[in-house]
């Protein structure tokens, strides 16, 4: 058998996500097969800044007539079709099965709106809009992650029609919970199991959790920062934080972002400085994402932390969190075309055909300047220059 | 605190996939709600029995310029595009950080064509064709399943524009790989720890696995079985196979379809009449999932059973699998409304709506008969006497 040399760009092999323990397979080589699949019509542009019929807009109806705040700013509501209820909620019953335990679960769902303007998003608005929507987001996991009874808050924002978000009104959800969902709870134990496995080891210079713990995070991000720019997997960094498309990522341009330069368990953990240098990260990541094929860049975003902020009771362990946040996209080579996990992918394990370095240098391409405020002075000009 | 009945198809609750070891969330009491999200157009009808375009179609050309047999039957050829290569694959490089390891993985790709016409589905073909389908999956399973390093033989057919799959030719595909994926793996692993855990206990009249060892699946599928019709999840049931909604279903309509008089490994331990009424099943269910919106309905399928053929090195251990089969379709409420995995579902846990048992209910109210062949002779008569 002849000697070939592995090139992570050609030959299929298996990336192990740390952080759920689970594979996806990568076939490099098939990013040179012909598209059969479905293409989405690209994101409607021009919408009008107030729309009278969306129930998000300051001082509209929502269903069951409530009517919205006047607001100027962000602006948060109880969800009008809650998936959860608060409790008291009545006893699950006795299983008939073992196999068919029913668990009870209480908690609240609220809607965070971003912006007044039903025409932006966060790739849209000013840095000081970004400030305060990571302010309304560390306001309401203090507020809901310390209400009787709640054990996990998940932040997050589904954007755009190709995620099934059909109110294009900058908004996000969140969901806070008298249970830890089977994602981050699985994450937390990785991340648990990590710090015991590699107890008094780890890089000497990557930030270390409380206790000079070793934290799966601060490791992985620390070796990330330190790849030569241009081979890696970081698409961009600033003081404080980091967006990469990790070792293991499952979407095709799935980007991973977080602090990398101390070990910072949950939103409230920030200083100020930190959380400027987040609405920097949040306002650069879906820039490049709205350029990378000049649309409305649809995704899901989650932020995973502390489940809830620290308790009195709180043992060291509960150190163990490092704050995220994943930004998964559905969109594979131009704006119209979708990535579906289907047939395999839903039934045996996850696959992409672009590597995730490929991924990176491509969001590393683009120009840092939203394509909109760029072609209003002259595309061309403004694309040439960022490349 | 007044003492409040759970109801099931009104108070929000979590159920544990047993398989996976995952959870969905189940918020029954939001299926009043309005949708506000994307519709997606009906599947074309009318299709051709033969398409000069189609790759799959016999005597046609595929991509590369190979040519198809002018086959009258089933059809298997290696894809031109597969996802993973055959061995001698390059020897992985070494990693940068124990955190960027890289797994490799060798094997092959082949596309199943389940019928010479493009036009038909497995709802619409005859018995002796679906007898073929599974006769042509046995076959395969036996012979990639014993080549040199193949660990895992997934079987699996993703049907449906909506599901990404742009091609109506009727055909699956089966991928090899010298891993076992990271789902089964987790669901072998699953039945593994359930097999200890109730060593000697279980069901007295549920079927054993070999040595009396008591098997999850069969189980799950004696207590389902014994639930009275209309309350439950089965949907259908014959001499040997039972398709029900499961419990811990994520998929608003999704299936599980096995065997449940006897523990069943895989395709090759399967009799011949446990095929043919394997075969009667995969049109009974694929019949009752276009009825229900009148539509060629998306979904993916996937195969799951003993990861390959039994080898003279094998443990009794090996016998833990039982052969079942997922069907995952996205549809929710009509032909045009669908179902996503995002946002809460994508970054914490699934989540539904519709109760599993609602679903079973209305997927056991549509008629057996294909509304295709019942409109020819008057869709009215037809529908109410199956109702
Ligand atoms: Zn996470
Ligand atoms: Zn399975």
């Amino acid at each position: 058998m002849a000697h070939i040399d592995f090139d992570p760009s050609t030959h299929p092999h298996r990336r192990l996500n740390p952080l759920t323990g689970e594979y996806v397979l990568v076939s490099p080589h098939r990013t040179k097969r012909p598209w059969q699949g479905q293409t989405e019509p690209p994101q409607q542009a021009g919408l009008p800044a107030y729309d009278p019929q969306c129930y998000l807009c300051p001082g509209n109806a929502r269903a069951g007539g409530v009517r919205n705040a006047p607001y100027d700013a962000t602006f948060v509501f109880e969800n009008d079709y809650a998936a959860v209820l608060p409790p008291p909620g009545p006893a699950p019953p006795v299983a008939p099965h073992p196999l068919l335990t029913t668990s009870p679960v209480q908690g609240a769902c609220d809607v965070v709106v971003f912006h007044p303007r039903h025409d932006l998003t966060l790739s849209r608005v000013a840095l000081a809009d970004l400030e305060r929507v990571v302010a309304t987001w560390c306001d309401i996991y203090a507020r809901r992650g310390t209400q009787e009874g709640i054990e996990y808050v998940q932040i997050f924002e589904n954007k755009g029609a190709m995620m099934g978000c059909s109110n294009p009104h900058p908004h996000g959800q969140v969901w806070s919970l008298s249970v830890v969902p089977t994602l981050p709870a699985k994450e937390l134990e990785n991340m648990r199991s990590y710090a015991l496995a590699n107890a008094g080891g780890g890089s000497p210079d990557a930030p270390k959790a409380p206790g000079g713990r070793c934290c799966l995070l601060c490791e992985y991000a620390h070796f990330e920062v330190g790849v030569a720019h241009d081979e890696g997997r970081v698409v961009y960094k600033n003081e404080h934080w980091v967006a990469l498309v990790p070792w293991w990522a499952t979407w095709p341009f799935e980007i991973l972002l977080l602090p990398y330069k101390r070990h910072i368990p949950s939103l409230l953990d920030l200083s100020p400085e930190e959380k400027s240098s987040f609405a920097e990260s949040l306002s650069n990541v879906t820039k490049r994402y709205d350029n990378l094929f000049s649309c409305s860049f649809a995704y899901s975003m989650g932020i995973h932390q502390r489940p809830v902020p620290l308790r009195a009771d709180a043992s060291p362990d509960d150190d163990v969190a490092h704050l995220h946040l994943h930004f998964s996209p559905p969109l594979l080579r131009s704006a119209s075309v979708r990535k579906f996990l289907v047939g395999f992918e839903m039934m045996a394990e996850p696959q992409r055909d672009l590597t995730p370095e490929q991924a990176a240098q491509r969001l590393r391409a683009v120009p840092e300047e939203h394509y909109l405020d760029a072609s209003s002075q002259g595309s061309t000009r403004v694309r040439s220059e960022a490349n």
